[in-house]
């Protein structure tokens, strides 16, 4: 358990977000997975870091189903680790119409940097930077 | 009185919209407008368009306010025209944070095109096209 | 042997694609991608498809480096499958600054669907409606 | 005469920058001017500023040509104000295929604002902050 909520973020696909035959972009979708892992962090009262900043340094992302212009959902949940290590990895849905059937599944790997030093830290760095009241007291 | 409805479009602002110095880039924002836009257009009843498409020919942008990440509104006008005319010209608003100042202001002139033909057309072919029953109705 | 040229592209990071601490956004890069991939379709005298369009079903990329602004290079190298099937992999690397180490290295997969009846098809499919003359002279 | 030169910089278009109609989207043609203007800021040995950076005000713009996937050519010329005021204004215009006519031409008005006291400067200002050399020895 990584004493983090799981959290849900609504949002519009934009008429920019389309490719030459009216769907949602590949690379559009990583936006919203985007959007979504800084909605995770604000919603666990975690800010975005300013000693040491998460980075993503892989992605998987399996694309199921065509998205349209419309609402889309994005789910996001941070794997438990069992300890606090060098990543976060988080797993993350996308729906669009259908409440059952999404339409990119995505694992999304995020280190964390010393901003200044430029060097390598861990979870546990990263949360006693963003103030991480949430993770102690969540449990 | 152009017999067409004032839209609020609210949506938020994405991570990806940010640029280097943290807020929204000046491109970024007439995708705000875009959808402002089709969202006008679909809470009209009108189609975007099979055999006349509408296409922006001019877009005038005052950038009035930074807008950080969060929740924009973007308020979308048709400028009464008096007569059924080759282009329909939009006034649209962004509010970020401020309800009183709108943090970019635009007017965005829109032709119309025979996809076919690449001919120019009048906003009433457009609006036969379009179905634009509200059009009609809603003096 | 897949018979198709691996290809070279190079493109510039446009300001618009960096983040807020300056470096080019995860989502961008998988753009700089789909621009390799589309540049590897022309130099191999293959269309982009009318009736079979190829659709990326998985992306697994993985960022090694920070991309400035600057002279990018993707490449493009369909790997081999022995024979026509539903897939097409593509390895795809991006190099920034330095010729050594690559930014981004992804694994992209590639189906193909028949536009009309919305089913799926194989290599030899696509081939046949992209007029794959290259595939059968190149050898 | 401003004592800056004019520049033309070449760039592909990418497929992500496709509408759905397959003709780059309007917001997007805005990052092709927003590289434009980076790139005159370079080749007329400037930086952007650290102290002092210039910030979009208003921008007009007038699309006269669908621009395809292809390469397109941006030249960025500052208007000579014939003092050092408040603002900055660029002529920037757009060509693609057709070297006689081009796709875009915009007018984008640029001020320079104080990053720590978000206060208005003056062009001479951000001259300043920025290491213009070139402004003094290039007439």
């Amino acid at each position: 358990m990584s004493g983090f909520r799981k959290t849900v973020t609504q949002l519009p696909v934009r008429p920019g977000d389309l490719d030459s035959v009216g769907h949602v972009n590949n690379a559009r979708a990583l936006e919203y997975l985007e959007h979504g892992r800084w909605d995770w962090l604000r919603r666990n009262n975690l800010s975005r870091g300013t000693n040491v900043i998460p980075v993503v340094v892989r992605i998987e992302a399996d694309y199921r189903a065509e998205i349209p212009w419309g609402d889309i959902r994005v789910e996001t949940d941070m794997q438990d680790g069992g300890d606090l290590t060098f990543k976060a990895i988080f797993n993350q849905l996308i729906y669009a119409g259908s409440p059952d059937q999404f339409a990119v599944k995505a694992v999304v790997h995020v280190a964390f940097i010393d901003a200044a030093a430029r060097s390598v830290c861990t979870l546990q760095d990263y949360l006693d930077d963003a103030g991480a009241m949430a993770a102690n007291t969540a449990r």
